[in-house]
């Protein structure tokens, strides 16, 4: 599974082992992932398997699925911690991964965003109509893989992914209300991430969960677990919006200044009260693009404002937090140490 | 619930009572409805509503539902023909129409339909990016009131649910695919139809069957009748979509023809080769919106060519097989005259 030309390094970087989350999630996803497409009526599946890179531009199968999988990766590492079979969890990380894209279909719809992972995006390439349609397929297909089996577990884990699919279209409904209105509280914009991205991957510790026979509070605690780690996951891609290499993240410098958006270092600094803050509000104010000097400035004036800092002490914060969560749960040794690596690996990236 | 101003009659008719699973669904839905739109994001929770009727123009809660209700009617008179409690079915014919209108929301943007029931569709009022969530949230909701009770029919409920959506969806990239290509068969066009309209009626029946330990394979039989009479509501819909009184279809006279829309009976007439039928065809061709004398004469050919004649015989043979699926079911009186209205005002409407 691993190679030095794996896309997760930076060109720089030596290529170390994938953390064995990522190498199990990268083995068993693509063909759990093309048993649910497979079903789905041919124009709709082809989009569908284009959105989770199993077929590429030129509608070829590709034997892989693209995305960091990081979101499966911690279904199986936690169907683990709990003394389960990863096997088994494996239509569970086929329903985060499903729900995952499903909404990144929407959201590049809704953003009118152009590109993804370098390839034009879904509606881009095949237009809003069979867009809005394949997001829907592959929402229902997550709940078709986790409903197939008639067992107990199959209605909580329908009844769970149904919660936190609520929970994302919260998140993604007040990022919008941002976009209209002024500056929100950053208390706000931190419950809108807890909706948009770490509700899913508190979901995907859950299903992970449900494998074994556990204490009925061990499903919470796995899940606020996920959510703390996903909400600093977010804050590293925050910071990476404003400050990450281009030739890792796909999007040009300086990406979230450019669209004024209200992410949560920005609204941090822009809630500040200093002078950095007012100056950087009268900058946001202005319509256009930045010229290079001016996205030079508007960048330190967000650190200057402490947007920085905040953001990272929060996502430091927050990892303290999840690995709270779990506490006194006797965590199998490999997979807590797979978890720790996946951990790192969220906050710790250059990808 | 009745009264000489209910919404469903054309203004000449008498008020004939209301079907027994209409006036139930009527009573039930709307508090049944609300108790689980409550539950999403504010901004969200007021589009839903205002999608299902239960808010108006103004933001305003209405006390009722819209829409004909006719899905969850089924839901609702299937539990009574299995011999159970249509209350305890409620949740089903909640998830039906929930469902019902994710699909409508999400139609509305693809067709680019701007009115629906005499009032803006959501997108036209709120937006795109707004209604692709609501949508979404619609579709969620569903799930979440299928999937609450811990027992094991709602594990099947999410399941079969999840199927429903899958042929929804195939029928409408089908229906998406025959708009930029050209004329389907009459077998293709039947099939995109039993997955857009055929296929939720179906689940309907399946999930009220649900409510009452059944022999196994009458959960597939109530499910094919549904289909059936789905089936033979659409072509129904697709006659008034050509030759229904606009005052009661709300849509402009001739609607779907000068939409070019290739719906079933216009499919059957292009389909015919004979002279009307080539005529059609030529008209079809013309660019641009028909004048009142082209029209009439468009759905007169559609007329000559046998397209009227063979969907009412298609309707007429469809809801015959209904029936047929139900042989030997020992469906309770009450319940089988209940369907039967239904069934009857399905096709004999003005509405």
């Amino acid at each position: 599974m691993m190679s030095t030309r794996t896309p997760l390094l930076s060109p720089e970087s030596p290529a170390p082992a994938l953390p064995q989350g990522i190498a199990q999630a990268r083995l068993l996803l693509p063909p759990a992932l093309t048993h649910w497409t497979d079903r789905l009526e041919p124009a709709l599946r082809d989009i569908c398997e284009y959105q989770l890179g199993l077929r590429d531009e030129h509608g070829r199968p590709t034997g892989t699925a693209h995305g960091k999988l990081v979101r499966p990766a911690f279904v199986l590492l936690c169907a683990r911690a709990v003394g389960g079979d990863p096997v088994d969890a494996v239509s569970g990380a086929v329903a985060v991964e499903l729900v995952h894209n499903a909404s990144l279909i929407h959201d590049d719809i809704m953003d009118g965003d152009l590109e993804r992972r370098h390839r034009r995006t879904v509606w881009a390439r095949y237009g809003t109509p069979m867009a809005i349609l394949a997001g829907d397929a592959l929402f229902t297909l997550a709940f078709e893989a986790v409903s197939a089996l008639e067992r107990p577990e199959s209605r909580t884990a329908c009844h769970h992914l149904a919660l936190t699919l609520r929970e994302l279209m919260a998140g993604q409904s007040r990022d919008l209300g941002f976009e209209r209105r002024g500056v929100p509280s950053i208390t706000a914009c931190l419950t809108m991430i807890e909706g948009k991205t770490g509700s899913l991957l508190g979901c995907a510790c859950r299903l992970g969960t449900l494998v074994a026979a556990t204490p009925p509070s061990w499903g919470d605690r796995f899940e606020r677990f996920g959510l703390h780690l996903g909400v600093a996951f977010q804050l590293v891609d925050d910071l990476l919006g404003i400050w990450g290499d281009p030739r890792v993240t796909g999007k040009p410098v300086g990406a979230d200044l450019q669209a004024r958006k209200k992410s949560a270092p920005i609204v941090a600094a822009l809630t500040a009260e200093s002078p950095a803050s007012r100056r950087l509000a009268e900058l946001y104010a202005t319509p256009g693009p930045f010229e290079a000097d001016e996205l030079a400035l508007v960048a330190e004036l967000v650190d200057q404002a402490g947007g920085r800092a905040w953001a990272r002490e929060e996502a430091r914060r927050r990892i303290e937090t999840a690995w709270d969560c779990l506490v006194g749960i006797d965590v199998a040794d490999d997979a807590r140490m797979g978890l720790e690596e996946l951990a790192a690996l969220l906050i710790d990236r250059e990808w």
